[in-house]
């Protein structure tokens, strides 16, 4: 009775310390051009994450034998991109230098951006998984260089050519498929040659971002710019499965979901579950 | 003019005594422990049953040829769940001792326990086939034993081991995936075992009780549990078309829906096209 | 950073030790008979909480000038209303008996018989300040004692004659209305003799209980049975004023908002408002 | 158990026979142009009317002391306006015929075109009393005649002047509100001179057709047109009190509720009690 | 500034006289028998195609370089079904006169069959590719012989047999099964006959008209009538890319988003989708 | 059929050069600390318009009489307040330069900040009529000086003491309530000096800015943050029919409805008649 109201991520109860794993959500969505929203997932994520079971028949593991922090939601002002970037990138910095590996949940995809940057800074041949269904490759959108449609050029940026890998894209400009040709991989659609990256990337240090709209919408309907012809969620689960074969997974995300635009939840739960499969395989 | 305003699902018009098959539904949730709703689902069934057709293209037979009643639901109390299940267990002994076959529609999956009972009273050498997202066999659940989460479990109790074969389950804990590998036929995430089931099962009596979630949640988000990586409807079509070899159905269940968590009445479509399946395959 | 993640209420960060006030939320709907959902009502109310001031231009005073210790939700089981009732008893005894006052947040109404009999238990000449918009004096109902529909009848069973003051009730049976005239005061509709009751009760232990369904619909949407005719809030703001001349408030409770009923969180904001001018009552 | 499943409004079951009032519901929203779905009303209205007591503390009468029968609603076609009005006729002449008052549920408002024909065939000098947000006096809407802008204005084609009294109007075009002088008893906004109608209507035969978007949005969100700056619910209660003194009341109607537009479900339940107190009003 | 708000599906900017395609849109559902509001899909659809790429991948063309006319919405009475088709059906002849292809966007299915006749009348030889959950082949429906129910019946009133190709079937009476057989070319579930029928199609005039429900309710919730049971969203694009093969596409539609039942957007989405990938395959 | 789509609020279809008020849009959120939408209100506000007619008989006027030019709404980057909020002021600058009264919808709050700068330059002596829940006077808000919460503050940074009026206002810190007695004129709640303060105002350049939360959230759910215990809608006319008495009205604007959160469709409504109704006062 005496203890206050803590609210965590469901068996995400290690202290900071003693843990592993830190897991935090950046409630950012002020780049959204479309629909925003992003801002609230952690909040729908933590409650509903207790519809789960900590056990996962798919991975045969328990996330009840971990050791995760839940840092909660780092606090940002609204209507400054380029402060709350900074704040997020100090945030990362420490977790990094505390020796952790982290979660991150968005959010929209920009927060990656200074997520990528901390962990590029203690690993700098760090290299990037990406599904998706945008491209996310623009060098500006709407007169801006930091935007959701921006990220993973601003990623490129520092990380140059050879080390980003996209899976699952099937919509973007002509410009940026072109561009895609030369300076990342990019497997427009599916997620077929994943299996050789994995091989390529088996003892490197791998970062992974995974945009939820890479699902279809069927599958994640809640989310700001809902694209048709994505994966069904056993596709995802196989990429994740594939995963497992990577020796120095440093940290991961989960970003773009918009809880509000599904009112049955069913976005909440891929989110949850997603987010406990994630953690499951960064604790390996 | 003068007729009272009777209510049915569609083409289930026949009286009591002339009926081989009986409907009825039970609108309880009480021991829902994430998002109550079932309660509403034959509510919701019977007016969106009329956007259905008859007659079925996958079974090319039709509803208007068979002759079923529609009960209603049973009038329970709120708050007392062992008063609830004697209930329930009343209504379906008496439907079996008339001599009918029955069709329920949940309500939470726990409403199984008193029908699959009456079932096997009738029927010592019950079988049950089980599809369902969750294992349903814990012990106890938040200190009850009478619960959504044990209901497969306490039909275990009267039917011993080898009697109940699950398909789809792709949630639970370490203990019950366990547990299952002693006293049940389990098949995770799939169904590629069923044929096999369905031969060894094809002359004894058998019921069949489908928790709706066993589907994605994208197929059926209208649900308290939703849990992602299901089955698409055409499987659980292939499903009821396997079906159709067993020679000795003597009732089947419909549970899980809640409508409200699906505006957009998909889900309500499911239940209805899933109960004209049933309702074909009961009759054949 | 190394702070685990805690969740509060607007302002009620004290530490149990320290607080005058405990507020915590009671997560049961199980005798429900229309519409559930007020099991939700807590987890909706705390983030929504922080679209509030923590000043109150009302009262001229701030929450930040209390001590309130927020003790999340108790856990209940589900399906067994008995043993709910208890446990929800023997936690407030312990918060009583520690000297505190308290808040409690419902659920549906039924959860305030155990808060009030705890109460009781302490101020045996408890008086009882009822605003709802149903008379709640049944007998049993659908077949059952406990039931949110026969509460403040099981409070009378302790209380007896002359305790109890209810207004704003605008819907009951003729039967509840008649046995009011002997046992309870009851104001239909409006709130005109509530002045008068506080005269008498200004000396005396006092509970006020508001069921927020005595609010019109238009106010408050988000309640399981919504009863047309109900009060501005203006109305019911004038009503929280005039609890400002009792000198002997011992506890309070806020019940029935069913926030899903509700997508535009205006009976959020409703129950938020409530709860900090109730907190500001009770500390005064 | 062998009854089939009889579905209507709270404690209307009478037999036809036996009924002194008639309650049908008319699922028609053809003409109307801006947001469809009043065809949804009576479904809506049936079960939630169990939220309701049968009990009206307003006029202190029960529904149980009166008999009335539900007719369930009446078959149409879709898209054929004139001939879903010559239904209505048909079905409405028959009730009068056979000597009963009537309670017609709609629907848009032209449905009340047909039933208030039916009424005057029967009674040459009926009255209207009109409660509505809209004037509804064109003579054409969008080059149709038939059509719920234009629904009064028809009704006065056979009616003539002196017959029809306007309340609550608050939105029409210039023209309509200049014809309304020379033809219609019209008062914009209130109902401060319904009380002298009623004493003038006192004795003769009379309709009473309530628009329910006469009230305003915020009491009842569930419609197609919303006009704010309407009644207040208690402003309709006091309207229907002072029907009372009415010793002629041959029909009355409710009309326009979309249930779809208002998911909290408090528009329903306005119009279920707007129901219960006008069949205890005509059944006086 | 000083122009006005022009609003235009994504890149269709072109003015009447130089473009090659009209788009338009028909907002009728004056038939639908279950549930309105394909009346609202092309104003959801128009700010929506903002959230789409102008390129498509799939395709490799871009809609910047077609020139497509957006034409706003066709003005129609309601409640007049007869005088309605006859306004699509001038409208429909005006474009075809002045030597446009044209893409329709319902509206419910019924709004097909004056485009159809239009195109009819310009090329008699024509042929009809259907994809649809639905027959279409009624006779009558309700006692209407105009209604989304007999559309494809009507088509076949002027075209006659061996000119209608159905595909994605999975809905209809025997009655309806049983006449297909001998009078159009009608493939249930699948579109496993699809490309034989594009070679047989190849150099004939071809109209293609897309029911939006042969999707699955899980890729398009949005619509008034779900079937489950449906395509993928990448079946709906494999048949689009097949369409790639025909050499005289004159016209195409896409019939029966109802936006409200998807709150997401999803279903709108996949409208916009459809029609992007629709338009470059008219324009090629 | 040549021309293009154009869409406007109801009867603004003047072109720019012969208009006398220029009606724009301001599509910005990005300071939204709590839920974001308004960035959709001018797309919502536009079509339902239309269900409103042109006539107001209130003010006894039509909008057909007026000239208003619908300028569509102003594109802003996502991301970054400060050129947003340049760009609003160079708009505005350039309607006010060319000799036109305007009215803008929001949009935030802090959207008022550049439109009343730019009438302020160029009616020196401006005067602000201010109806609001909040007080928005905070010097800074989450680190940030320009926001939703500061704008009034922000613009008596160069308004100064004395030329301020704010009504309705019920929720603020202690502070800005202690900073208004000095700074401002600031009534709580109501609007009882609403007639002195326009006595006063009678002669001089005014602005009026309302922010629709002023309004009750039964009346106006469809906002970020709803505030219990606003006006009622007749409230709100009154207010308008009181601003018929002053001469100089330079520009108006009508700010945070977010369409979202009211599915009813009945805030966007309110926005509707408001936005008639201040341009009614605009023009007069």
């Amino acid at each position: 009775m005496k203890n206050k109201n803590i609210s965590t991520f469901i068996a995400c109860e290690a202290a900071y310390d003693e843990a592993d794993i830190v897991l935090f959500g950046i409630p950012f969505d002020g780049t959204t051009s479309f629909r925003p929203g992003t801002r609230f997932a952690m909040q729908a994520i933590r409650p509903d994450s207790y519809g789960l079971e900590t056990y996962s028949p798919y991975l045969q593991r328990d996330l009840e034998d971990t050791r995760v922090f839940d840092g909660g939601e780092v606090e940002l002002p609204f209507g400054n991109t380029e402060k709350a970037m900074q704040e997020i990138l100090d945030y990362t910095r420490q977790v990094v230098a505390d020796g952790k590996k982290f979660m991150m949940v968005g959010g929209e995809h920009l927060v990656s951006l200074p997520t990528i940057q901390a962990a590029y800074e203690k690993y700098p041949n760090l290299h990037v998984i990406h599904l998706d269904a945008h491209t996310d490759l623009r060098q500006e959108f709407l007169g801006e260089e930091l935007s959701h449609a921006t990220v993973i050029r601003r990623c490129h940026d520092f990380l140059g050519d050879g080390r980003i890998f996209q899976f699952g894209i099937r919509s973007g400009t002509k410009e940026e498929f072109d561009w895609a040709k030369e300076h990342t991989h990019l497997e427009p659609f599916t997620a077929t040659t994943l299996q050789e990256t994995i091989e390529k990337l088996r003892d490197v240090p791998v970062y992974i971002t995974i945009d939820l709209d890479v699902l279809d919408p069927s599958i994640f309907p809640g989310t700001g710019t809902p694209e048709p012809g994505g994966w069904t969620y056993r596709e995802l689960m196989e990429a994740i499965q594939s995963f497992q074969s990577l020796n120095h997974i440093v940290a991961a995300d989960v970003v773009e979901l918009s809880p509000q635009y599904d009112v049955s939840g069913g976005s909440t739960a891929v989110a949850c579950k997603t987010i406990r499969e994630m953690l499951l395989t960064l604790a390996k």
